[in-house]
């Protein structure tokens, strides 16, 4: 990959925007400051009115771009990021959902291949494995008939099969044997809690034993009762992170204003749970083993007619977001970059721009659309 | 009264504890300092050793000791405020549950009279009128037949009766004829809104049309889903006060933390909801027209054994709240002081512990047990 010297932007930088000159050499931020000098032979991108910010990392989504995460091959997964990177987004884990076990490892190889193999597009940073060890009166889209006790053994045969690619696992706190797993795993996976009605004791119990996400908040799980503060009130009251689907159907704008109040903007992680519908026009999809009905961007299980994913994209969140709190970017950006980057131990590289870390970042006009995106310093996307 | 100089005490100012001298004179707090002399023939109290707390007041509560608000004569509710005293409670609204035109009008004659005579306890500051104007599916204990829809001339009588003195009036925002009837007296009176299913645009209507306090937060009224916030989210994400009943029945200990969290420790207001059982043991009770039985200090409706009021005292919720978030006395004593000061206009003279404020004060030992309360200027309880 060729050097980049980036001119003239407003740089987010300590959540908010400076003009600045950003170096890119070797695929890392090599420098950030006024009146930099490009080295021989390193191209020079002049971006005045433009602003650079950290490229998105997405935690939750099960594809887009017409393809399923369940069903996709390595280069399918690279199709989603290539979709994602237009986006805005430089980073994702692929969720896989529920499955067999066969089809299950069938992804992980996927998914362990595209890991190793160069990005047109957004980077798969690793798995998110949304199941099997899931409530069946929270399944939303999950096949009930492959929800599983707490099973150490079958993570562990996942967990080898991808070579440690599993990053992030949702689990349900009430299912049998959690939250005593999550105490066992935590230090080799993050735990996400979510698809469940936990009762507040074990809720907290499964966030005292390590779980540190809350997998896409008020959205299939147990709401709070004031006397039973439930999944809810965990999530509320505690430190961890709290997903959100910021599309305006997930959650009313009005829930995210006080998510965010409750949380505090360092805690919400704002995620698309995006299906294969996204970017794509309304009509029939596959969500895993599932038939998907999208009517007006809504995507739906054909068969219950419950919300399955979303169509949302991160630049969509971000302006939703903004749309939704009144709030400018320089408070949003962090939901979409560096709080998934801290969730999941990846901010020391990813997540904000800083001189030594991953040259993901993305170009933006005044009107918050995405034009150019950079990956580990390649540009993968030109409006 | 008689001039005090209290000496020696951890004197509670700024939300910290210091050592200093607290001088008393013509009922009001005349001087603060380390060292202060006392004036001719004044007495001096020694409180080494003790803390000196700003005096609670309760905005929110039927009784105690045996009497029922709505039954209450002039010299009963004189007997209530001298049990409150016992507790902490320095100022206090009598809360007149919904009730007949003439009852009301009949308890408002009372509390007038209360208010105008000396206080051998608690002082009555003002009428808190809990309804008519409230939503049937969440009447609480209100009797069903008496509840009425918007009509301000009503209220209009009823603060003719009362010169003025109702301070303090919950709503219900669905109701007919609200929120405009909130926008027409939001100058007059303070606006609780509560007893109510509404949804979050009538909520966030009310509140923006004036209405500044949330009525026994969670409690009789319709809870939080991600796509219609309703009252909860309206109450949690706006900057109104919110009651909360901290008794640890009405509210689990992890909904008290998640309120303070998503508020703030300045806009939650520690009231007791109590009512004629407070203090007394278990057994047969009234609240307003409706029986009420006591099991345990827990007070039901003995029709249909839905919750109704508490058996709680302000000394008892300082300490509640202590235990439920492990924050000091520091931290909580606002929620019972300053806060309901500021949410119905009082914290220019009441609330804290400054010169020229009302000398409204209690002494307390190191185990949150009340050794002394003044009120006025006049101690009107020692242990």
């Amino acid at each position: 990959m060729s050097d980049v010297l980036f001119k003239n932007a407003q740089v987010y930088r300590d959540h908010a925007f400076a003009p600045a000159d950003v170096l890119v050499c070797g695929g890392k931020i090599d420098g950030i400051g006024p009146d930099l000098t490009a080295p021989a032979g390193c191209e020079v991108v002049d971006l005045a009115g433009l602003s650079l910010v950290p490229g998105f990392i997405d935690l939750h989504t099960h594809g887009g771009d017409g393809i399923d995460v369940n069903a996709a091959t390595a280069q399918d997964l690279d199709k989603i990021g290539a979709f994602f990177a237009r986006h805005g987004t430089t980073g994702w884990q692929c969720s896989i959902l529920t499955d067999t076990e066969e089809q299950t490892l069938w992804c992980i190889d996927q998914a362990k291949a595209a890991m190793a193999a160069p990005a047109s597009g957004a980077k798969l940073l690793g798995i998110h494995l949304e199941g099997p060890f899931l409530a069946p009166e929270y399944k939303g889209a999950m096949p009930e008939s492959l929800l599983r006790k707490g099973d150490a053994a079958l993570f562990h045969r996942y967990q080898q099969a991808a070579g440690g690619a599993i990053h992030y696992m949702t689990v349900s706190p009430e299912v049998e044997g959690m939250p005593e797993m999550i105490a066992q795993l935590a230090g080799e996976v993050t735990i996400a809690i979510g698809h469940s009605g936990a009762d507040y004791e074990t809720a907290m119990k499964a966030i005292a034993n390590g779980a540190k996400v809350c997998t896409h908040t008020f959205n299939a799980m147990g709401l709070f009762h004031q006397h039973r503060p439930g999944m809810m009130g965990a999530a509320l009251e505690s430190d961890i992170y709290c997903e959100a689907i910021c599309d305006g159907r997930h959650l009313h704008p009005g829930s995210v204003r006080m998510l965010l109040k409750c949380k505090g903007w360092d805690k919400v992680v704002a995620i698309t749970d995006s299906i294969q519908a996204a970017g794509l026009p309304d009509g029939h999809y596959k969500l895993g083993v599932n038939d998907v009905v999208v009517v007006d961007g809504d995507a739906k299980l054909a068969s219950t007619g419950v919300r399955a994913g979303s169509t949302l994209s991160q630049d969509t969140a971000l302006r939703n977001i903004m749309a939704f709190t009144g709030h400018p970017a320089e408070d949003v950006i962090p939901l979409l970059s560096e709080n998934p980057a801290k969730a999941v131990g990846l901010f020391g590289r990813k997540g904000s721009i800083e001189t030594g870390k991953d040259a993901d970042l993305v170009v933006y006009d005044s009107d918050w659309t995405v034009r150019r995106t950079i990956v580990g310093g390649a540009t993968v996307y030109q409006a």
